[in-house]
């Protein structure tokens, strides 16, 4: 299994526990209304996914990223779609959107070498 | 006509006919990448248009949103799937993506009453 | 009656009542989420609007800064205090944010007028 | 003198004046810090009002762009250079800092009217 | 004592001085209006600090939370008034703030331990 | 050569192939935009380089600032003009660009060894 992956899901399963542990119920609820969001509606849980990764990319976070390209490869989007997705993230938002491209491209790889 | 509408189409067609009258290659090739980007590929331009709509919205770009919502509707997305859009900005970008969602309703109830 | 103040929560009630009355469970509970947060808890509403002030003039949202604005005033926020809160903005967020300080100013003296 | 030009100003000084009457010394200093960034220095004047408009650019921020606009033409900015600014800014920042660049150049030919 | 809070310390601390030890005015005086900034005034500094505090964590800056969560213990937050902090953060700001919550709460918990 | 540039480059390249070896045009397009944008035009070279370098910091892309500070390097600009692209940032995109300038600062001068 990937080691950028596994280091990604480790963490953030191990700080996702501390915050529902604290009493804070703002924060649970928005753990929740996230979960929520990306359910099948008028829309698929694939496009919302895919939806999620492009906001994720213009807003330039690596961990988001990181979480949506996992969901994306679990709901079967392929990887020319994924690279669209890239493509209108990356003319939304710029050059400034190539950095985090990369990362997100080394992810897909390990993600989808994990599958096999 | 809708009065928001009607302006925003005006003054867009007018400002990107001074913009591509200057001399400047690479705001040229902006544009024409811009076109590109939404056209029929492994993603459907439907796809790719609410893509762009939902990376409009975390950015809280207006005028972004006006466009690609006449480019939703054109290209048949539903009122529903549309307020999926706007949900999956809303919770991905915050509180602070509300007042470009009331202006998006706005915008977008002109635009199906202009269609009628 | 400030005429700002008036229709800018004139266009929010219309709006928020268009958004509400839509089949959206997600965008609901944004609202309510929303509604939540700024509950009296281990840090008073009062502090609590003044986070919210600050973090929306630094993502530069007008129509979010007068919303806190007006709730800081109903929480007696006094003048000092809020341009307290605006240098903080200022110095974390840069001169970008001087242009929605000076819309944030026009807006608290209408407040405070309507108030009298 | 053009109308965009005459109220941008007037409403920038009317509201400044307020916020320096204000007490609060940090928003002063911010003040002056701002006039002294511009100031010539290792690099001109010219360069660094460019280096302020690039940035307001792909921040974003319409009256940010319209104040670096002014003290560029003063500077001798010429047309052609203005738009090297504008394509720089639209491909870092991406096609969302294309309607800033439409009020931008709206903005670039009525303060030339306005100086003729 | 922690080693995340050690080394974010000790590498501000170098780069600091090498900033400061730079000829330029600019930045110098930049340094010192953030030091300014946090002071006690109409509100006090631990008020200030948990604006700075919420205005870094939407604005999505992992150094400049670490920076004033340390301020924040020093001032005497408790831990579930920070919390709050990032209650209204992560609201304002959307999920896309989840991430760096993670690591917020854990730089919180290593600076809790240090102090002990 | 310096660590911090060494590895910086060989990610870019290596990952820059991968996205070019895919058959996404749109990509490709977005990359040669990047390169033609910064060709010598109205403006030098140089100048470009120092206001994608602006555009950057305000932006707050670690990667970004990097490669112009290379480009910056390769095209003759000197550290007290660096500085003063810096202070710009600084200024216009407030202390949340600090911890981006501290990071650039140290591979300036990385840059600079490596270049003896």
């Amino acid at each position: 299994m990937g080691k950028l992956v596994e280091e990604s899901n480790a963490y953030r399963a191990k700080m996702n526990e501390k915050i529902l542990a604290s009493d804070n119920k703002i924060l649970k609820r928005v753990y929740s209304l996230d979960t929520l969001t990306y359910k099948e509606g008028a829309l698929s849980s694939k496009v919302k996914e895919m939806l999620g990764l492009a906001a994720s990319m213009v807003l330039r976070c690596d961990d988001c990223i990181k979480y949506h390209l996992e969901k994306c490869l679990e709901l079967g989007v392929a990887s020319d779609e994924i690279f669209e997705v890239f493509s209108v993230a990356n003319v939304v938002g710029g050059t400034i959107v190539i950095p985090h491209t990369r990362k997100a491209v080394e992810y897909w790889e390990e993600l989808n070498e994990k599958n096999i």
